[in-house]
């Protein structure tokens, strides 16, 4: 039986030695595109959400060198005026809690449900954004911020951050 | 030759026609499903290692919680007591040589040996309790109190431990 | 019609049952073996770059244990000599880039081209150990170091370098 490269026709012969090595070949190239395309599919997001990770990463990071030039703190100083200190504090601890993220992003994304895995990692991205931005603000707003803001009283908010911003 | 989904049986013809797209499509998403498990049980150790080290990450942050607020060290100092100040850099020292570690243990288990390189990780992970727990008790403490203890040596550990802690 | 394990002869016969049990086994275990081998070449430059980069670390680390030794700055304190401080403030830098670097590098070598994702690593690695270079040796040698040796101006780096260290 002589099986052509299109598997489209058949032909009867008594002994019959498929072209067997080529058509291998080329089936499991075939095979092997189609597994990395099927797998890199099935990491995409993850992917995606790594590099926005990186890029938040690389904002807060532009956040303290703007700090340092505001407050005149030159490397490799870390100590100066409070509001330097908690950007550059702020900077630290997402950098000290970003390989933990990726870990879980990962294993969770690999090993679960890729869709649902990214989506956390989206709300926990925001949710370090607002971190950074409450902790620039004051040391106490690296969790009010975030906790009032879902809360949507934006008033008691403003009180609060004045207040807080009063006692500091 | 008509070939059923089943493979198992053939039938002659002149001009044979496979109905190749369908057995192809449903082969290959079995090929595909197959592959994927495979490589998830390549993988699964290295995995449930990386998890085990998030969660002893999150363990050394949830001691300098605790050590801030027996302290009273609030965000964004990072300067108070000796017994503080040990705390916060054994878990900044452990937290610098996380990806270190993730990196070696994943390169280590998909190039050479899953079950190896995850119990090498385990040993790791076990020694940088060791070293949280020395460090935290004394500076000196974050090599000792792992060395003495592989030693067997309980004995010559309490000795060195309270000599140590008299001259700090 | 029977399939043979070598492939290479077909016989006629009005009802034919493949062995396929058996074959299918081998012929997935093979092409598991394949997929995984072929895997394995999609991402051992980047692993190789992945283990340079873990290796610049270890050095880094031990740049900052033999400046500890010589400028006698016990842990847990972190201040000391203007040298010590650069040299420790160095590898702090490194080391929050580090996760950074690795997920770039992983992401663009998966998804785009490996070797050109691990020829920019090794750019990396070594801009790298140029801003360590420079900054153990003055603060703005973190940049000027590797700014002035691109250039090839030797002459004028080590009037520069000269300067800076005077001013400092
Ligand atoms: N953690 C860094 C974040 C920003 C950064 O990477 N800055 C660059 C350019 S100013 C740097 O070399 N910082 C010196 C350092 O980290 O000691 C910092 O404190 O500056
Ligand atoms: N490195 C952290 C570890 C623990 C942690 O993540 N603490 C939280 C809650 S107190 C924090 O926001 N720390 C502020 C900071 O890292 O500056 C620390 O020094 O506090
Ligand atoms: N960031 C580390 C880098 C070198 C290191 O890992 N040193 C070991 C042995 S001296 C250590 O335990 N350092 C204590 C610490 O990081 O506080 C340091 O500042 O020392």
């Amino acid at each position: 039986m002589y099986c052509d490269s299109s598997f489209g026709y058949v032909y009867q012969e008594e002994k019959i030695q498929c072209q067997k090595p080529i058509q291998l070949r080329s089936f499991l190239s075939f095979i092997l595109q189609l597994l990395r395309t099927n797998m890199l599919h099935q990491i995409a997001l993850l992917a995606t959400v790594t590099i926005l990770g990186v890029l938040e990463q690389a904002y807060f990071a532009m956040q303290v060198i703007y700090a340092r030039r505001k407050c005149k703190v030159s490397p490799p100083g870390v100590s100066g005026p409070p509001e330097f200190e908690r950007i550059f504090r702020a900077q630290v601890n997402c950098s000290e809690y970003f390989p933990i993220f990726l870990s879980l992003l990962w294993v969770a994304g690999v090993f679960f449900h890729q869709g649902l895995a990214a989506f956390c990692g989206l709300i926990y991205l925001y949710a370090r954004y607002q971190y950074f931005s409450g902790y620039a603000w004051t040391a106490q707003g690296r969790v009010s911020c975030f906790v009032q803001r879902r809360a949507g009283t934006k008033k008691v908010k403003f009180i609060h951050m004045t207040s807080k911003t009063a006692r500091e």
